[in-house]
């Protein structure tokens, strides 16, 4: 082998080991660590990071891949050649961000992810507004650093999702918007509306521990390499291919609410474990964008998890787990109670009609914030007033409203639009995956996600980084990427549900 | 501050992260990882093991260290003193291991481990054999590396007890076999048998549980600041001071091997907790040799755990856990039952009088492997005769014989001396202790461990690596390192249990 290509393996497979070692903390203090661990944990984890981002930007890795493809590896189609691409764009994008802007930006985070629990914990904006102010300033320098971006927003994005431009997402929610809010509006003023209230009922947690590995088991979660452990905020992490975690919540009276969450959870695990054998260690084993993964958690959570068929398989073995708690409920009822759709303030527990709302406000907020146009002190009722437009109802107090979600804490702004770009292209995902299957519905009634599994294998996972998300879209799918497929889906689904039109 | 030294604090505190990350990985492996992510996990403790020695042995750190020294830090007592002279012995010590060693080794270790596990299965030495042979000579090989040791028995010491050498321990443990072989004999022939049997009996694991959590809690393990896991082989390991993990065994039909491990492990955990807070991330805050940490799981466990008066305590707790299995004994009775003493084949699980028997078995049959006088083929036959000769029975077969300790799979030669030397400090200090806080035994019946740990704070824990072993023993309990108190405590205990004499 190349023996600069070997070099190049041998230290991205350093920095691949210390972002793993880094998961690995991560994982563990969001689970075990006692609280006392917190100081010298931050510690550990500054310094991994730092090592890896050294590592990573080095001069050694810019010399090796100059050399590489000074000697024309990269241009090709052999694994040499897609690791050295990915890399170099990798290495570019990482080497636009100046070492003291991480330094700082880690210093900062800590900080200002406090001042936001506390500001929770009061339900009081204000505690948090001076620590907002500082990512916000930190954010839009980030942004700057991006020399091909129209503004810093722009550049922000880059860094999530460098296959879209703020325009394509202004449209893309403009038309999202154009009729989800109609529909909403229709199903709220409905005379159909869903019962739910019956399940606020007590559901012990051993059996809901079951009812979550029986649910991810079924849909190829495999536990061989893998777990599932309870935290607080439900996500999913990885080791490596071979190391998956997932983590949901357990809450007493609400089983569907954890459900539905390791489930969201294991599609996320899927992918990770789909990603490919031969790249392990380095760029290319990994999704092209967080868009793209979260297309494949909504997708098993919703297109999947919320299906009719997959109530038919799950219901009675449910049952079996609860038998008092849906005495007289049918699979029918289950599957109506979990697609339950109405105006609500929380995003992450918000209907798939809902849902992307819920991204448009945070997506609409965050450009004033960068234009300059809204001031962090104004947000609070700037939160109110779109959540009065978009939903027509304000929340109660910050806790429920923009205190809401983490990412502004740690300054994660131009994040939430890879939600719904998730969303929009697990319908197009699932559409085609229809077409080539068709007796999915089959499949998934008699318990059997494999087929389906398998689609997403070949179609998505195995291919890791080797195309950008709208290539990888467009592969898969055969179309290019579109609101047309999730329009179909969210029509189709929520007015038959709703007996509308 | 001196900015070298502040530029030396940072190197250290890297290198201290890069290991206490490295710890928590191998926490995750042996508590909660799959199965299937061993490769990968492998690989990235590679990784950290890597860069941390790198770090800790790079030509930086020896210019630091020589520019303070020719500034004069590092000859008096301030902290930056104590740290510059600690960091040059651990730095002298680690640059004589060559990097291509550390690569071979940890290269050999999986493999041997690997072999090493496969032979217990079989019951079949032959398996592990020739990985035995490649770790023997890795380590004489490490052995040559000190170039002050007469031979590499003596060099290999070193990394384990810098403090003492091969003949010390050769007079060390001649004295000691000299009193409790004729010890063990003549309570094995005495009629005084203590009846064990009863203990055989269904311990309902989350019981078992309960009662290892009372009693670490009650010797003063802190939950806040640590945790109790399950595993196979029990451990303590530690991330920081502030996060002190143990881990224990539950076997359904013995409560007490659980309970002693628990016990043994906290023991380390006390110590690792109280390492002094100002020098967090230096090697300082380290103890001065395994040792002198065995010192401390020894103490808790036997000196502590073993006595009639934690019996005392403890009994009531103890039957409201288990009030079926305890019914019609006493506290004397679990007193007697827990100090049986007779010749076994188990190390970990021996009494206190057999104890260093086995120890000295490894050290005999280790330094004739590393003086070429026995072959490694002839160790199991070797073992039996050592067996015959200090416990008068052989082991049934290999797996109760020359297979039970992991060490010598990763070339752990020279470390088992460490346990027997713990085993006499915590005796010495335990002695001091005694004098100095007269009404020691009335605390511990009441519960209270406090006057013994604060004693041990002060005395031991705070001063981490300030000192060397025989100094820290010298100043915590006012007499050189001996082993006087520890065979006037086990002959008062034993032959009083026994009614000997």
């Amino acid at each position: 082998m190349n023996s600069d290509y070997q070099r190049l393996l041998d230290l991205l497979a350093e920095v691949s080991d210390l972002n793993a070692a880094s998961a690995v903390l991560n994982w563990d203090e969001l689970t075990y660590m006692p609280e006392g661990g917190a100081r010298a944990r931050g510690e550990q984890q500054a310094t991994l990071s730092r090592l890896a981002h050294e590592a990573f930007t080095s001069d050694q890795m810019g010399a090796l891949l100059s050399s590489l493809e000074a000697q024309g590896v990269g241009a090709g189609d052999e694994p040499a050649d897609q690791v050295v691409h990915e890399t170099r764009i990798q290495y570019d994008r990482n080497r636009l961000v100046p070492s003291d802007w991480v330094s700082r930006h880690t210093a900062a985070a800590s900080q200002s992810y406090q001042s936001w629990a506390k500001a929770r914990d009061q339900k009081e904006f204000s505690i948090f507004s001076p620590d907002l102010k500082t990512q916000l300033a930190l954010a839009k320098e980030l942004g700057s650093y991006v020399p091909t971006a129209a503004d810093p927003y722009q550049g922000l994005l880059f860094f999530h999702e460098p296959d879209f431009t703020v325009e394509e997402l202004d449209r893309l929610f403009s038309d999202l918007a154009g009729f989800l809010s109609p529909l909403l509006a229709e199903i709220s003023a409905g005379s159909d509306r869903v019962d739910r209230s019956w399940t606020s009922q007590d559901w012990p947690e051993a059996d809901q521990w079951r009812a979550f590995r029986l649910g991810t088991e079924a849909i190829g979660f495999d536990y061989d390499h893998g777990r599932l452990d309870p935290t607080i905020h439900p996500f999913e992490t990885s080791f490596d291919r071979d190391d998956v975690r997932i983590t949901t919540r357990i809450i007493p009276d609400d089983l569907f609410s954890g459900f539905f969450g390791s489930l969201h959870e294991a599609g996320h695990g899927l992918y990770e474990r789909g990603l490919p054998e031969a790249f392990r260690r380095t760029p290319m084993a990994q999704a092209p964008s967080s868009g793209m993964h979260e297309s494949q958690s909504r997708l098993w959570e919703n297109l999947v998890g919320r299906s009719p068929a997959f109530w038919q398989f799950f219901f009675p073995r449910l049952v079996a787990l609860f038998p008092s708690q849906l005495k007289g409920r049918s699979a029918e009822d289950v599957y109506r109670t979990v697609n339950w759709s109405g105006p609500s303030f929380n995003r992450t527990e918000a209907d798939e009609v809902s849902y992307n709302l819920h991204v448009i406000l945070r997506f609409r907020l965050e450009r004033r914030l960068f234009s300059g146009e809204l001031a962090v002190d104004d947000l609070p009722q700037a939160w109110r007033q779109e959540s009065r437009a978009l939903f027509g109802v304000e929340p109660k107090d910050d806790l429920t409203g923009v205190l809401q979600d983490v990412h502004w804490s740690f300054g994660g702004f131009a994040a939430f639009p890879s939600y719904t770009l998730g969303n929009v292209i697990a319908a197009q995902l699932m559409a085609k995956a229809r077409q080539d299957l068709p007796t999915l519905d089959q499949s998934f009634s008699a318990g059997d996600f494999a087929p389906l599994l398998q689609w997403l294998r070949s179609n998505v996972h195995q291919h890791g980084a080797r195309y950008t998300t709208k290539q990888l879209v467009q592969r898969a799918s055969g179309q290019p990427f579109g609101i047309g497929a999730y329009r179909t889906y969210i029509e189709d689904k929520y007015r038959t549900l709703y007996g509308l039109r």
